[in-house]
């Protein structure tokens, strides 16, 4: 079976996942197109056969020739089309965020849990790379013994000089972490709070790049987050779980190792393409597979508001300096028991 | 445009191709299948949706809903399917070796030369590894100087006890290598020597098990191939070429690093199937997009006839303990310049 | 020359020290020792030949066969020894603390600076080990940029279950991390602060571990200590800097990989011992050629008493929860612009 | 004590090995030193005190100041010093190689037999190095099974233009191999056979650089060695034993690792010094201490004549191209039964 899929947004994003739906991954078929800029939209479909360009997503949404609807479009737009895709009982692909105000998502979630069935994934590519999978084993089968703390580096080579504030340090960035975290240890994040090392002279001037963020999870257990966001000599993800009786690190990828020169050393990833390419392309297989098992089983909406409620409590403490509580929603028991 | 695959062959590796075309790669799907046990090809055609079962390879390749031919068969059978497929002038992909005889290597390439075009690839998958090409990369970019020597090592966990021979260990492993270093550095082997260190007690008591395989190019580069199939341990692949001002190797795969009672460790692969899953992947996937491009692009029938030549300068350098000369046929032009 | 060295405490580490002394380092003798259990001098001195064992420190340091003193007893004894040497005008060497009060440490930094010359060296051994040394390396060369942040993790496979208390992770673990710091990055700590993971269930009721130090220097940089003092699997020192464009981190000591079972694996160190001996021989080396060749070059009084203000702040910071600034006395002119 | 020694020979070596017993390990005293050119000898003995200049080696040896001899002179000198030491009834410890002809190295294995009791040690220092020390451990205490062959890599920067013949790379550089797997395995070398690789244009034109050297063991372990001595990237030893369920491999120094402009790296040593630094100071060391003791205990006369004879066997195969026996003379009972 072959998914038919409808997608709201064709700008870098939407454009290289429909080229990983239609040249890399298997059960998938981009049938729509649509964006705010038609000539994007058309330029997206024109280098496909059998693409139907919409004037909206709502057209898109409604078209019986697509099955399953991704979001890729602009941040504030998400939650609308999401709701959209519910209402119509389609399977929805969102990239992050969910929402962006809580109204949004709480309102997707009451949808979905009154559609009475998974409709909803959202866009947390880490939970499907191989090195994270292998520390969630080592962390899941006893190797290291109960987690106590973690610690993480988020290296970007470098961020656009304008636009992207020191808040996107957390909600365009660390939110990958707030994620990563809540899966691999199966709870929530109680707490958050923010420090600043010395400034890099390398961003912008109203930067504050690196920051240092701290979360804690329900059970206690303390995660260090370094995001820098202009570290320059490339795209660099770190993490190390440390356990009552072990830890577990993220392998470096390592590549071909070459000596040359006095030194021994293999290349740094250039950017997240490069580091996250194939767990992007293992995220849009389970999706498709799942899809035409049934329905999704990635990310869900639950996570969605969840991290963003984290990201909250981030900016919050990056505002007042303090140590601040995670105000998460109530649940819904839809969601099951763990993140 | 989806390439429409028949299947000769239902064996493992076969399933295994299967699987990777329906639920891994784009562009393909299996619409018919044969083995030479009828309810093998029943079994696994039945797990998928509109396959026609075959009696034979000849009325599969007949087949109009057959576009593109998969060769998984007893080594024995694969010229004559491969044969079968040029003449009906669909593109063939055969699993190593192309041929078991010099007749049937020549008469393969002399059909494909007549057909005017390129019709088959050989699997030889690990030109498709990220850490092969990376090492080529470094080659071919000049980053270590002219290459000088490489140092190979083929470890296998374990092999059957009966059936596998020490000529197998050149046939089966060391044909690995052997097309890789052609592929590497662009040129032909004109020699190969075998060395027999101590025998490891693990396998069969007729094995020589390792072998260390010595091949020379035709610019004198030479190559150092440990083979061991019974190395207990895991299943390890590791290659440095040494060059005039540097070496570039193979890194470690990594996956997680473990630090847990006085050691820090990380996985070695267990078997060819963990480490070279994604060499499989991007294989089939550079083989249906050439497809649908028009022909394939990776290993050639030369490539088969070459590697199957200087397989049979080791297995005589094995019974002579000599050091042996590739007796290459002559190459047909169309293949171009390189190997 | 060889210098003649009276040692102030036979336990453990004054023990270790002798055997340095004579067998492993160059140009020193000890000829004296005294220990407040008489028997235990006794037999450290049977072990040697021409050794005098004194019944009081004072009658040691007064010995004219004593021209360096090294003080390996009793942290509460060391500020009576120090002085003592220092009006005696003669060298000495404390393994740290230097004084467990303010009004001690100012008092021989006091007698120092009346003394006119250099005769204190601490024992702080991280400054003379080759990781951290071709890291400081990194740092002053530029090859990092300017350094923003620092990760630093210290685990030890446990400590004694009495006697060690969350204090001493403080005092007896992070004053390592302390001192290390103030020389890396050649400027002052101006605050700190303790978090609280997790804790683990492997070591007494009362103890609080892990924590996580929290230290930041005059110019901003800021470094995350996690110290584990029963983190069971080995002696696990870890570190890297960050900086405006590139890291900079501390090496896996390697020793020999084996390849074996399913895994590729390396040894961690089991104690301190084994992975800052050769740091130990080089302060020892260091502090006896600088004294040969007239004065100690190692850390100084002001050092000792500087780490002792910031683990103050620590332990401020550990009872109150809050960042703690540090109180620092005034500086001597007399040692110099850089800690 | 402090054994007062000796050196006939003070050049680049015999320097080093004087700074070395004067100011890094414990335990000896260089009292006199002789050299063939006087002037040299003066300047080494001026930078020290109580040394006495003798006009030979002979006068040197009869100094009854003089406890042990260290001969780091011109090779062809070895033989006649170390006899004449053994005369003497004084411990000698002889650079490799020990003699230069079967003739000398019988002779010495003579005297020292009839003298009754072990007073020469010859300088095989890589069997100090940790490195090899763990590597052997892990050998002898079965962590990998039945050794079966091992790998070596020994890369050489760059070797001087002139004087540094084919042969040398064999004399010189191999040697260290030689003793190393004798010692490792604990058994003879029987069989000797060279490749030649492609040439390293880098050279003098007479030099055929890299070779690989295949050395077989009594109990037919085979073993590789890559002696590479332009290799200009760096001094890079590399070595890994493969046995019946696992491997031990040399790993890699380390130091910092620095992250910068897109890659990870860590240094390879510049030379032999930087590399075996640490190796030299610990043979040195092991030497005083065992004389301290009574007698040496580190490589014997057996081990320097064992040496050359595989050499030998070496460089008749690299002028035969054939594989070649080795010439092993009889061993004498007092060597004990294993190399």
């Amino acid at each position: 079976m072959t998914v038919r899929v409808g997608v709201i947004g064709t700008g870098m994003i939407g454009q290289d996942h429909i080229r990983r739906i239609t040249h890399v991954v298997s059960g998938g078929a981009v049938t729509a197109v649509t964006d705010v800029d038609a000539a994007r939209a058309q330029s997206a479909a024109a280098a496909l056969t059998g693409v139907t360009v919409h004037p909206s997503g709502r057209d898109l949404i409604a078209d019986p020739g697509v099955d399953a609807v991704l979001v890729t479009s602009w941040a504030q737009t998400h939650a609308e089309h999401v709701l959209t895709a519910i209402d119509a009982g389609k399977p929805v692909f969102c990239e992050k965020p969910l929402a962006t105000t809580h109204a949004d998502g709480e309102a997707i979630m009451k949808a979905e849990v009154a559609a009475g069935r998974r409709l909803v994934q959202v866009g947390f590519m880490r939970r499907y790379d191989a090195g994270y999978r292998a520390m969630k084993a080592a962390v899941d089968d006893g190797a290291i013994g109960t987690p106590l703390l973690m610690h993480c580096a988020h290296r970007n080579a470098s961020v656009p000089p304008y636009g992207f504030t020191t808040e996107s340090i957390i909600s365009d960035s660390a939110i990958h972490e707030i994620d990563l975290v809540r899966w691999l240890f199966g709870e929530e994040i109680v707490s958050a709070a923010i420090l600043k090392p010395r400034r890099s002279s390398k961003g912008s001037d109203s930067l504050h790049d690196p920051l240092i963020v701290l979360l804690e999870t329900a059970s206690g257990i303390l995660v260090d987050v370094e995001v820098f966001v202009n570290a320059t000599y490339g795209y660099d993800i770190r993490g190390e779980v440390v356990g009552e009786h072990g830890t577990v690190a993220l392998g470096d990828h390592g590549g071909a190792v070459v000596s040359s020169i006095g030194r021994r050393s293999w290349p740094v990833p250039e950017d997240w393409r490069e580091r996250f390419g194939r767990a992007f392309d293992a995220e849009f297989q389970d999706w498709l597979s799942a899809l035409a098992a049934g329905a999704p089983r990635g990310p869900s909406s639950w996570d969605g508001v969840a991290a963003t409620a984290v990201a909250e409590a981030c900016l919050a403490a990056l505002r007042t300096g303090e140590r601040t509580a995670v105000a998460l929603p109530d649940r819904p028991e839809f969601y099951g028991p763990h993140p």
